[in-house]
């Protein structure tokens, strides 16, 4: 899966993932109204503005990016009705030839962690019939319980051609408290960089793993080092724009060969017309502030790049 | 929450919680079957038939537990269909009074980490009306991302009533990789504890707080040394039974008030029809073996505790 990825971004010259992060507050009262129209004021009419309000971003940004990154939290908050929307967003992203990361950050063990492992990324039999519940291409996976939590994943991205991205050191502030805590002289995340890389060796796409990372873009120094230590796996690189990271503080993630990072931007291009700077869009016409957005994060990135 | 968590375990004399983990493989035919007639041989049919499932062994144990614990990985596996079967579960097992503990394992940061809070512990408005999406009382958290992934859970906790427990060291034969690394001399499992210890303070509900832990009873020496770092919050204890922790390695696990920890066993009683011990109930009556293996486990717990 990640050569497919790979082959996307090397297209379309564009190494960067839109978040599809939706909050009530991001979708403009003409998405909401047809919602409601429909399912009236409920968490039903809500997440059917959900998913409407990320198919017109799709549609206007596709031929542009190589992925979109769901973030399961925002449609979780509206209950399963929004999950429903996380399943049609996933499906109608790959209609249109995106690849899906599935931002879930599950972990857990044995039979649990293959539960959603088949759930996420695999298939179910059921009498004679295979299902694909809710077939995502890539999904975030946390690290805290060891092996026994990434193994059920790593069979099923070797049985079903898809990955996942380990979160190795995270974009947030307090990331540090645990992560970068030293245990024989390496902080934690030092650690499990080390795990994802031999993880990521049972896992070979080409020449790179199906099993990546997640460091933030928010601590370039970090991402520089753990370039090192992971050289065949990719860094799913969250933290751009809103959070604070820069298109200069990038480079670090990348390898040589120009490839090695996808860049995560959610907020920034799905509210873009909510932004002063694209205000000229309006309400109405959001999904071309989201064009806007992405065609300028991508001179960004394609600029420290090109340095 | 837990006050109301402590109330029912007294007046059940019952520190024990069901874990409702459903697998395809665990339900049987009948229940399928009926499924299958009203929505086809497709996920909605089995998400059908894991809600039937679950409803007939909470029909046949509620009386006697305080709680159960539905995990989320069972539903995703089958999709949206699936996780609308978890939110049914929920809901139904609150109407038989019990006291709902979902294992969601989440853990993100800021905006994201309130979403899951919303979705899962508090309540979204929309227009003038307000909604409760999935409605647990407590749900397990990842700990990874450090205070960020913690706090947005506290502040719904606080406003609503409602727990957590958050994963300190789990039950799985890996979970040492990165929980026991020393740090400062002490595991990461004792830095995590510490951090409960402090954020369970903010969280207060009685004699004990809502933010509680969750550790194996596989490690029941570690269980002694994590009881004494927090003894005002509580201890979900997954792994008794089938993962092979036994009631005689409980007794660590609770404070001398006989309170402080909940005994998780799920496939022990959900899938007890299927074990040898509980044949003579047949297929057909595989709530009364459920249920026979409750009245089992709490001879066995209580016995421990009784020592």
């Amino acid at each position: 899966m990640i050569k497919q990825l790979i082959e996307k971004i090397e297209t379309k010259d564009s190494p960067i993932v839109v978040g599809l992060d939706p909050q009530l507050k991001f979708i403009p009262e003409r998405i909401l109204n047809i919602g409601f129209e429909q399912f009236g004021e409920t968490l039903a009419g809500v997440a059917e503005a959900i998913f409407l309000f990320n198919k017109e971003i799709i549609d206007n940004v596709y031929d542009l990016i190589p992925a979109v990154k769901p973030q399961s939290a925002m449609y979780e908050q509206f209950g399963s009705a929004g999950v429903k929307a996380f399943e049609r967003t996933v499906s109608y992203a790959k209609e249109k030839g995106l690849v899906v990361i599935g931002d879930i950050k599950r972990g857990d063990i044995g039979s649990t962690s293959e539960a959603y492992a088949i759930g996420h990324l695999g298939s179910i039999t059921i009498k004679n019939k295979t299902f694909k519940p809710f077939d995502e291409d890539f999904i975030t996976v946390n690290p805290y319980l060891g092996s026994d939590g990434i193994n059920p994943f790593t069979k099923v991205c070797n049985s079903h051609n898809k990955g996942m991205f380990v979160l190795v050191k995270t974009s947030n502030p307090s990331s540090g408290e645990f992560q970068d805590r030293l245990i024989d002289g390496k902080p934690l995340y030092v650690h499990v960089a080390e795990k994802v890389a031999s993880w990521g060796e049972e896992c070979m796409d080409g020449d790179y793993s199906n099993i990546g990372a997640v460091v933030g873009a928010t601590y370039p120094e970090i991402g520089k080092e753990l370039r090192k230590i992971m050289p065949n796996n990719y860094i799913l690189v969250p933290g751009y724009g809103a959070q604070g990271g820069k298109g200069a503080d990038l480079v670090n993630f990348f390898n040589k060969d120009g490839l090695g990072a996808i860049i995560n931007s959610s907020r920034g291009i799905i509210a873009a017309w909510q932004q002063e700077k694209y205000s000229e869009f309006g309400e109405d016409n959001f999904a071309d502030a989201s064009r806007k957005a992405v065609v300028d994060m991508l001179d960004d990135v394609r600029g420290a790049l090109a340095k």
